[in-house]
C-alpha cells in the first residue's frame, strides 16, 4: 500500500476501537495520522547565518560595520554622533549616541570591550550601557577583578536583575552581548499589558533568561512604565573610554 | 560634604518637599537615595568565559570533547554508546543515546553537521535531533535547500513549534545551536505547572524564543505532559549519518 | 517628634549604617521609611458594588436586564436578536445571537439554566455557548448528572481545557458564570504575541484559573489564531432551549 | 450512516484530498475527526456548589462557621485564638490569628465589615488584612469615602498592587473577597522559579487580576522573596475591630 492508504487504514482501525470501547468504557480519541500535525504553511523564511556565531546574518541591519556612525546620532540633539571611530572600533565619547532607527522586538549582537588601561573600581572602572529602547539599560562595566553591587555589574539589567554569573573577560580583550529583547506592550489607556523582557548570553554564556523589566532604568527610586512605541538603541557616555565594534540587529 | 552626606541631605530635602505638598495635593513618596536600590548580596559567581563563543565556559559540564562517548550510554538498554568518533567528531549510528547523567534547567550548546553526502528529501535528508530531558525534541534536519513541512524542519520543537526563520549551513559546513531549556514543574497530584520552555539560537540567530513546549514531541497525535523529574539529553538515530561534535552543558 | 522628622532620622541612622559596615563587609542599602512605598496617585476610581455579588456593578454594560434584547442582534444577518423574552428570561431560539458592542478585555457575569425538561444525553442535553470576542467558547451544558468529554463539559473552555470540578447545579436552578477574559494580542504582521486567557468562576467556585486559550473553538481540529480586534460577546443556538437572564459586562 | 462511518468517510475524503494537493502544492493536514480532541479521561471531579455564590461548596475546608474559632490559633505563640465570636460574627481583637492547616494554592472566600463606628482616616480607619500564605497581604481597610495611598487600600495587595477599581461597601454592610491563589515555587537552591500570583473578586468585582506578587509584604522597604513551603491564612490585628464571617478555602 502507499503510504497513504496506509493511514487511511489506520485511521479505520482506530475509528473501529473506538466504537468497540463505548459499551463498557469512555470513548477513547480515534488515533491521529503523523500527517495531521505536520503545518507546511506558512513556509519558513530563509536568511543566510553569519560565517560564525558573532558575524551578522543576511537579515540583520548593520548598526556598524567598523567605518563609521552614520547609524547613529547624538542623543541630546540629534546632530551627528561624534564619538571617535578607528581601526574598525569605536570608542565612547561625549554624549551618549542613539541609532536613527527605532525599533520594537529585536535581536541585537554587540561586542565591547573595557578600556585598555585599568583605572578607577566599583561603579567607576569602565562603565557605559546599552539603553535598549531608549530606555532599559543592560549594564557595561568592567567588572574584571572589580566588584561592585551585584544588580549593578556587567550583564545586569541595571538595578533590575543581576546576572546569573559574571562571564566578563579581561580588558584587551572583546565581550559578546547578544540580546533577545521583547518590547513591552500598552493598554489604550496606557497603563501596562506586558513588561519588556530580555535574555542575555554574555561571551555565550546565559545571565538573562527572558526577564520582566521592571520599568524604565532609574538610578534613583523605583521604575515606572509610561506606555511608549518604538525606540532607538541608545549608547551611554559615562565618561570611560569603552570600546565598540560589530554591532548589528535583527527585527523579530 | 561626603557622598553619605549628600545622600542624607537629598533625603531631609524630600522629606520637607514630601510635608509640604500634604495641604493640597496628595502626598509624594520622599525621594530615595540610590544607595537603596543597590544589592551587594548574594554576589555573584564568576566564571571564565571560552575564548571564543562557542567554546565551553569553566562552568560547563563536557559532554563531549572530541575524544571519546564515555559521558553517554545507549538509550534502549543504557550499555555502551557505540557511535563512531573520528576526528573529534562522532557520526549517528545504531539507536539513540543518552547522557548519563540527567538534568533540570539547562543550557546547552550542540555542534552539529548535515551528511557530508546529499540523499533524500524532507524529513529524509540528514534527520537526527536532541531530546531535551529525553521527551522535548529540537529537530536536526538538512534543510539546506531541503523543504520539509514548517514544524518540523531544523530549528523546530518537533511538531510544535517552527523555526522564526531557516538559518541553515550547508552540508560540510557546522551548525551551531545554542539551547536554553526550562524544564516544566509539576504539582503534588502530577498535573501540569508550568510547562517547559525552550529559546534557541541557530548559527547565533534566534530560532525559538522561549516558547510553551505542549508536552512531550509525539509523531503521531496530540502531546500530552506526564510528571517526571530530571532526565538526560538524547540524541536520536533516524537513520542518517549526522555527525557532532563539541557539546556542552551548564546546569542553571 | 512629627512623623517626618522620625522618619528623617531612621534615614540618617541608616545611613550612618550604611557607611560604617563598609570597612569589612558589603553595602547594605540604607533603611527606607514606610512613604517611599506608598503612591497615591493616580487614584483608584471608585464604583458602587451591586447589593450582592451577582448584581450589576455601576460601572457594568447590561447586557440583559430582563425586558429585551436590545442589545443583541442576530449573528447570521446582523437583524434583530429574536429569542423569546418571557418572565425576566430569555430562551435559546433559532440561530445564534451576538451583542452589538464589541469587546476587548472583560469581565462577564451570566446566569443560565438548563432546560426545565431533562432530555437528551452527553452533549445533546442542554447544549449551548458563551463565545468571547466571538470566537473562543465557553461551553454551556447540562453536566448534571451528564456525563461527556471532560474538555467539552460546562465550564470547560471547549475542546482546550477541562473545568477543575464540576459545579453544576440542577435544571430549574439557575447557574452562574464570572468570566474574566484577557483578550489575544497580535504582532504588526498577523502573528500572535500573547494567547488570550481566561478565569472562570462556576456557581462562585473557580473552573478556569487564567488558562491560555490556544485559538478560537473549532469543533473539528486543532485551532490556530488569526488576527482580530474588538468583537462581540455571542450565545449558541444548539437546538436545545436553555434560559439565560441577569447578564452584564465590564470593560477592563 | 452511522457517526462513525461518517467519519470514516470524511477521513478518506481528507486523505484523497491530501494526495491529489502534493503535485503543485504543498501538502495540507488531512482533516482530523471530531473525536480526535475530545478527551473523556481523567474525568471532572463533581462537587456541589453553595446555593449561592457565596456559600461554601462541598469541597471546600470550613475556616469559619459563625460558631468558633476553632480552625484558629494566635500567631504569635500557637496559642487559642482569642477574637471574640459572636451572632455568627468575629471581631478583631489582641494579636494577628492564623489557621491551623497551611495551604498552598488555594481559592479563598471571606467576609469582612468595616467597624461600624466610623472613627480615624486613610489607614486608621477599619485596617486589618488577610495575609495569604502568611506572608502576602491583601488589604482590608473601610475605604468607603476614605482615601488612602493607592497601593495600600481595600483590595490591594498591600504596597505592590492598586486595586483596579474601589468596590467598597460602606460600615455596617458585608464585603467579599474571592481571592485565587498561585503560591509561588522555588529552585532547589532557594531562588524564585515563579512568583506568588493572585485574582480578587471585591464584591464582585474584579479588583486584581492574576497579579504577580513582588515577594512578602513590606511595611518598609522593597519585598525579596525567600523560598517557604505551605503556610496559614492569618488574618492581621491593626487595632480596629473589624469583623469577619462566613470564610471558607478550597486547595486547588
Amino acid at each position: 500500500m502507499t503510504p497513504k492508504k496506509n493511514a487511511l487504514a489506520a485511521v479505520a482501525l482506530g475509528l473501529l476501537a473506538y466504537t468497540n470501547t463505548q459499551a463498557q468504557d469512555t470513548p477513547k480519541p480515534p488515533k491521529m495520522v503523523p500527517e495531521m500535525t505536520e503545518f507546511w504553511e506558512p513556509a519558513v523564511r530563509v536568511i543566510t547565518p553569519g560565517a560564525t556565531s558573532t558575524e551578522a546574518p543576511s537579515d540583520a541591519i548593520i548598526l556598524f560595520d567598523g567605518k563609521d556612525l552614520s547609524q547613529w546620532k547624538a542623543k541630546a540633539d540629534g546632530g551627528a554622533a561624534k564619538w571617535q571611530v578607528k581601526d574598525k572600533v569605536f570608542t565612547v565619547g561625549k554624549g551618549d549616541i542613539s541609532t536613527k532607527k527605532e525599533f520594537g522586538d529585536f535581536q541585537l549582537h554587540v561586542e565591547w570591550s573595557a578600556p585598555d588601561e585599568v583605572k578607577g573600581e566599583s561603579q567607576g572602572r569602565g562603565n557605559s550601557g546599552i539603553f535598549l529602547q531608549d530606555r532599559y539599560e543592560v549594564q557595561v562595566l568592567d567588572n574584571y577583578n572589580n566588584r561592585t553591587y551585584s544588580n549593578g555589574q556587567a550583564g545586569s539589567v541595571y538595578k533590575q536583575h543581576r546576572p546569573l554569573v559574571n562571564a566578563m573577560r579581561k580588558p584587551t580583550e572583546w565581550n559578546t552581548y547578544d540580546i533577545v529583547y521583547t518590547a513591552p506592550r500598552f493598554k489604550e489607556d496606557g497603563s501596562l499589558f506586558t513588561p519588556a523582557r530580555v535574555t542575555v548570553l554574555h561571551n555565550g554564556v546565559l545571565v538573562q533568561n527572558n526577564v520582566e523589566l521592571k520599568g524604565p532604568t532609574e538610578y534613583i527610586g523605583l521604575p515606572e512604565y509610561k506606555a511608549h512605541g518604538k525606540a532607538p538603541i541608545s549608547l551611554q557616555d559615562h565618561g570611560n573610554p569603552v570600546q565598540y565594534r560589530n554591532i548589528w540587529i535583527r527585527e523579530l
